[in-house]
């Protein structure tokens, strides 16, 4: 007897129940006797949703034509409000249509939304598909195509996504056209993720969806991931695959920690030596200008920012090959050991280099923010520095060498200021009270006395995000999504003001074991349970209705072509076969 | 500053020990100083394996021409015996070639050799490569050929490999021409392997091999991996793959743990219901019996023994789906729960049932042992039948239901004995006193108490191999192939006589949290660690040089295709790019 099978008893005193939002439903009929019977034939997922969320449970004369299949509909992240029915639609690959709608103020000149059609089209019926000559032959039960709204005046067609990008979205499935609205292309290709998880195999290949009202919007405005393609470099192939199913789990943020002590694949204009003598190999193991933007912009048809980490002034020491005089000569005794530490602080051509860096990665990366680090600085080397020693006795730091940090981390943040971004931080920066503009995000990463860092740095103004509980690269044998999934990231102590600064979270996955190898299977479906958690409402937390839905996420996430990794025994219809 | 780098700071002291076997060279020249000045540019993994095995240490005039890029030679498992020299010559992929020795008794009918040799051509110049014009354009510093001599009467290129198998080789690489000797073609494979580790690529993308000399054989004769292809299915790619993967650490058993509770995908023509009602899918997730001989054929090909286990009674939950009766009826108070426990040991039709059942399974699976299982075995169920109780009453067994598993484990064998197969059992089935053949083989697997068990087995005069350190499946952080690799498996007490009974180990990758999405990657290289442990000398075990040669091994199945996972922080030349 399997873990899956187990969790899947359903409870059927609590079938009729409706609460919250969107009860009593729009279309929903009267309970009658046979509806009773119909429902034993129902699919457990959509029970333990109702059970789950309690958010309208409908059903109606139609239920006969309701499959079994539709097990195989698991919405992951679970939505905010949603309403289904047992009436079903059959979507015909040779009709079905995803389009602008008439009213939107996107159109075919939209190739953000184009791209987003063409992609979930093929999730839907497969590459394989033909496209058939009965282009007119629609049949009543048929849902003949899914119309796109966008709403406001201006759809951010050729934008970016940023922290205030309106991702909700309001999707009616109905007979014969489904409507999905959203404000911007943001919540369209949120929409049309879910939209596509709605749609299920029946047992003759053909492709079903259910009457369904959903009205989404995220928890958190900053869902995102780490890669770490320092450690090991990462290619290009296995950053876009991610990012493609970053937007199945709709998270939104790329949080590229692109360089550190190993190596430094950024090549940069400005500086070509950084990579060409700081990478592992000056012209296999590097991100070129085409490379990068290359990532922003797949990133940015699925609604995900990018987020370019250049830590400092530790973890740099890849940097110092490339660039001479940057980082502190460290000392044996009385002479330089030949070993180099964290960036030199006191020489005022650190200052002039970080100026000119930032400059270029503040115009090839768009987003508002640039991630600074500031996390792990080693002291040892700054004090065996005598030049060190003579700036921290002229500026008054005694032996506080988180003053002379402060000190270099202040400079840079000016710098960086002038370029018009926002940063974020690792708390550290906070922690050592560093002077942080209003707009800064701290990340909190450190998985000791975590609350009580929320509590502080929101307590002081700032906007935090979450990342301690969820460091995917420590592995352990077992389900150890669980843990990750029942992680709630306001339960510290604060005002309704303080857990309003809490924007979001991360799921990390550092480099130190993970390459192209086994990067993929690693993250997912592992980072969907904190996707769930910073999307879904905070009620959304049974383990056992998530344990079903996730299963079948999986294996939708497998059939799109992403390795992801097995929750526990069982089996996907349609297994990965990949390699 | 990575793990990696710090490991590899050589220790010049020790450069020119020379102790063990093979010592003095037959090549060796007089140590000069010009030669010790280029002995600083030799690369650190010869330094290594200096130190660590102390086997020989050669150099001559020809030290110029040795490259740097010689880093990239590691073997893997070390050999038993070698010697290698500076002296390096070239391979033309036009014109370099594999050939039968002409005393060799095999010749180009023995397709297994044709097949191995077109392989090791394949991963020494790349698929990509082109045949040149230019294929009489030999220079005198190239290695022309390998040419490959069988010793024995009968090579058996039309055999199975065995237990008794001789794995040994010889190996001379000499200019213009390499020999390899062996007796049977089993030992060649292990032979061809070891040539093609030996080339390494030079900055300008020729292959080089140095002048080399070694004389090897495996430790131990039983060195396997075992997968679980029931708690999930594995793919035939999936497996082939792994085979692959076999071949190149030196696996020579293929444990396919091919059926459990959860699925029974082997497909039996004579009773076809149980995979049809007990694989996962009765179509997608069964193994043919054409695919079942190609595994069979495939693993041949490579010298690795297909070592099938059907286990039971218990671990035998979908065997009941398509064999009515075969399993015990559970009881609850005085009736049927309708759930089932292990295989029903009271029944005359049991053994019918199994008498023909391994009838056909040793005509499928040609190799001379089966894998019984025995393990695990649920007493609950048992406890719960009144007709077993009746039986036990019978028997004279009281309460003791370990005498049930006994009788009917004692059966069972008497069965399989019919076939003329000899079996290997887990090891409860030797700890609950069954009388076993004197062939038989114990499996100790846990990991509780291991070296009594292995002194209490090999006492009683039975053969046995250890997996119980060997359990891959429970994952952790970190470098845990460390952990693996340091395991000694005769480090028990016992007589010399109880080690020689000892004839080898497992790697098990059982399959609860594995698919083909994670699998190979999580196999690779961890299993490696348990490759050189069973086929290298005992005195090989410095994990500071392993972890040298590992990281390059890795990188070597990484570039033939196999995505190993990385060891730690670092790069491949050749970075994974599959999927």
């Amino acid at each position: 007897m399997t873990e899956a099978s187990l969790s899947k008893t359903p409870n059927p005193q609590l079938l009729p129940g409706c609460c919250g939002l969107g009860c009593p439903p729009l279309w929903a009929s009267v309970l009658t006797a046979p509806t009773m019977a119909a429902l034993r034939l129902l699919s457990v997922w959509t029970l333990l949703l109702t059970v789950t969320v309690c958010d309208g449970w409908l059903f109606d004369g139609f239920a006969a034509r309701r499959h079994s299949e539709s097990d195989e509909v698991a919405l992951w992240p679970l939505p905010q409000k949603f309403q289904t029915s047992v009436d079903a639609f059959r979507l015909s690959s040779a009709s079905f249509q995803i389009v602008h709608a008439k009213e939107s103020t996107a159109g075919p000149s939209c190739s953000l939304l184009q791209n987003a059609f063409r992609r979930y089209y093929s999730y839907i019926f497969g590459n394989g598909r033909k496209h058939g000559k009965n282009l007119e032959n629609v049949f009543d039960a048929d849902l003949a195509e899914l119309q796109v709204q966008i709403t406001s005046a201006d759809p951010e067609c050729d934008g970016y996504p940023s922290l205030k990008s309106d991702e909700s979205y309001q999707l009616e499935v109905n007979q014969p056209t489904a409507v999905l609205k959203a404000a911007s292309v943001w919540g369209a290709l949120r929409g049309l993720e879910t939209f596509s998880q709605l749609v299920y195999e029946d047992d003759y290949g053909g492709q079903n969806i259910n009457k369904t009202s959903i009205s989404d919007f995220p928890r958190f405005a900053h869902r995102g991931i780490l890669l770490d393609s320092s450690r090991h470099y990462l290619p290009l192939k296995v950053i876009l695959a991610n990012l493609e199913a970053m937007a199945m789990n709709k998270f939104n943020v790329f949080h590229w920690h692109i360089v550190d002590d190993q190596s430094f694949p950024f090549q940069s204009r400005t500086f070509p030596d950084l990579s060409h003598k700081g990478a592992y190999h000056p012209y296999t193991h590097v991100y070129t200008p085409a490379d990068v933007k290359m990532v922003i912009e797949f990133a940015r048809m699925r609604g995900i920012r990018v987020l370019a980490e250049f830590d400092s002034p530790g973890h740099t020491f890849s940097w110092g090959k490339g660039q001479t005089g940057l980082l502190t000569p460290c000392f044996s005794g009385s002479s330089p050991s030949g070993t180099f530490g964290p960036v030199n602080p006191i020489l005022n051509s650190t200052y002039d280099f970080m100026t000119r860096f930032f400059k270029e990665v503040s115009t090839v990366f768009p987003d508002a923010y640039i991630h600074l680090g500031g996390d792990e600085v080693d002291f040892s080397c700054w004090k065996s520095n005598p030049d060190i020693q003579k700036f921290m006795d002229q500026q008054g730091f005694g032996q506080d060498y988180r003053k002379l940090e402060s000190y270099y981390i202040q400079r840079l943040l000016d710098i960086v200021s002038t370029t018009n971004k926002g940063y974020m931080v690792w708390q550290e920066v906070f922690d050592n009270g560093v002077k942080l503009k209003g707009d800064t995000v701290v990340e909190v990463w450190m998985n000791n006395n975590v609350d009580k860092e929320l509590q502080n740095v929101t307590g002081s103004g700032f906007t935090a995000i979450l990342s301690a509980p969820w460091y995917l690269d420590y592995i352990s044998y077992g389900q150890d999504w669980k843990k990750y999934y029942t992680v709630e990231p306001l339960n510290f102590e604060g005002t309704a003001e303080q857990k309003k600064l809490v924007i979001g979270g991360e799921a990390c996955l550092w480099g130190e074991y993970v390459d192209a190898t086994n990067l993929t299977p690693r993250l997912w479906p592992r980072a969907s349970a904190v996707g769930e958690r910073l999307w879904s409402d905070e009620n959304v937390k049974d383990v056992g209705s998530a344990y079903d839905r996730l299963v079948k996420h999986r294996c939708r996430m497998v059939r799109r072509g992403i390795p992801a990794e097995p929750l526990y025994i069982g089996f996907c219809p349609h297994e990965y076969s990949g390699n």
